[in-house]
């Protein structure tokens, strides 16, 4: 078991006719920030033309559904916002669905969420800046809680500040208070630079650690992510494939929802990671190990006649 | 083993000649907040009185030596500069002392904390607000980073934000970079408040995160807290009582250094968890139970003829 292979010209034929449904991370698989990875426009639409479904799912909480549909277009991409799914849309569905909640949250997060919140009735305070006043240590008898607050909803947020986490961690604090995050990507996935990009994971330990709570995670490798899915698409998951960059979140959803699994090595994962963990002790770091790897989705294009 | 008993007036003599020297914490030891309390002042007057060496020992990082004496004298307080040893003076001495750094680090911390750096001759950048511009997540690229950086010192920051972690990161991913965390209390010990107010261990875990790093960290219960003490004060590990509220720092550090150990109720443990402890099948656990307890500060000083 655990054994990965290459995709090859060789098994793409057997590999595209055993699925109808390819699930595609977007960060680091489909571009890189504002950059398509090359080939990336065109393999999605040889799929089509083949007649595979594909569906877009991402961790990344900070665009709306309308947003990512915009986002897609601007860079070339062929795709209705039914088949995105972002981790801001599916909290929304949570907290609607799932929670049958209507009433207020303290929002951590994007305008992106605030949209996708608004659109499914869930009323909120806490977005935008929320800087500290000096002194705050002598003054937090004076920092004002909003009564209404239910529970806390975090996503990313370039906002985040010490006062969010006290804010937070002071809602948690409630008796029956829930805290629901999008996602625990530790870092967005990024070439070429000095700079490390936090990623809402990074968010989340903080006010887990200020509220002693453990978040309630909506995206992969939750199986939240995939229920979203089969509710609108009626997928097999036997005949569905899931392309991601990250072992983690992406190859472990697949595992989790019985999917076949391919890594592309454009953004967190290479192959050294991937062969450290099909030779792991661990089970869970074998658990993670994919089916099939290539270099980048332009890479399984081009093995597309 | 492991068995705490509760200070009374029977077993306080036989206590108290035990001592030579009395490490007190602060937070909600001797004070909350601004606030002494009850009988503290009181307290350490008699032990004193009595030649005892009281040595003030606190993880809050937020002050330096010269403002936890005026903090002190503004209680009513007798105390020198020499008896205060908190987290931002003992950090400046670990990179002065035991690393041997006269280099520039990011720091993170609070006006006390530059007062000690400055002090001891390190360099330093980054403190003060910094605020996320608009979108940047696609702007990582134009964010800046000091060359002449060699590691991370994380105290508390009531500015702490989302760029600060980012640039923390970006920091630690150079190579050979150290990182250097004053203390990881994840709260402050509030009373009476609905704000939960979060600690420095609460900004270690977000850039821990982030960079895949681990913080070294000066504070109780690490031991160079002790070995600060000893150097100047040469006291005797089995003459010394560790006063604290909280059992994973203060009363840790006692055990970690052959000290006795006494707990306080006035701020973040209670008998319950004292109880819990005690039968606790975590040696871990059990590890942290004190020799004694009492209700505060105050209690002791009126157990004193």
């Amino acid at each position: 078991m655990a054994t990965c292979r290459k995709l090859t010209k060789q098994l793409v034929k057997e590999f595209l006719d055993s699925i109808d449904t390819i699930l595609l991370d977007c960060d680091g698989v489909l571009w890189h920030s504002a950059t398509p990875i090359p080939g990336a426009v065109d393999t999605i639409n040889k799929l089509r033309s083949m007649g595979k479904q594909p569906l877009f799912v991402t961790n990344n909480s900070t665009k709306s559904r309308t947003q990512y549909l915009e986002k897609f277009n601007k860079m070339g991409f062929v795709v209705s916002k039914d088949e995105i799914f972002g981790t801001a849309y599916i909290a929304a569905l949570y907290l609607k669905y799932k929670m049958n909640f209507s009433g207020k949250v303290y929002l951590m997060g994007s305008k992106g969420m605030e949209e996708e919140m608004k659109l499914h009735g869930i009323d909120f305070t806490g977005t935008g800046p929320d800087h500290s006043p000096d002194n705050v240590l002598e003054h937090t008898g004076e920092v004002t809680l909003d009564p209404e607050v239910k529970g806390v909803v975090l996503g990313f947020d370039h906002h985040f500040s010490y006062m969010k986490i006290m804010r937070a961690a002071s809602y948690l604090n409630r008796p029956g208070s829930f805290f629901i995050a999008t996602n625990e990507d530790p870092q967005f996935p990024v070439k070429g630079s000095d700079v490390v990009v936090p990623g809402t994971g990074s968010l989340v330990v903080p006010v887990e650690t200020a509220s002693k709570r453990r978040a309630t995670v909506m995206g992969k490798p939750q199986r939240f992510m995939f229920e979203c899915i089969q509710e609108k698409f009626k997928v097999d998951p036997t005949r569905t494939v899931m392309v991601g960059d990250r072992l983690s979140t992406d190859i472990l959803l697949g595992k989790n929802c019985s999917l076949q699994t391919l890594a592309v090595l454009t953004g967190i994962t290479n192959e050294e990671e991937i062969l450290r963990c099909q030779g792991s002790e661990s089970p869970e770091e074998r658990r993670m190990v994919p089916d099939f790897y290539i270099e980048s989705i332009g890479h399984l294009g081009k093995l597309i006649e």
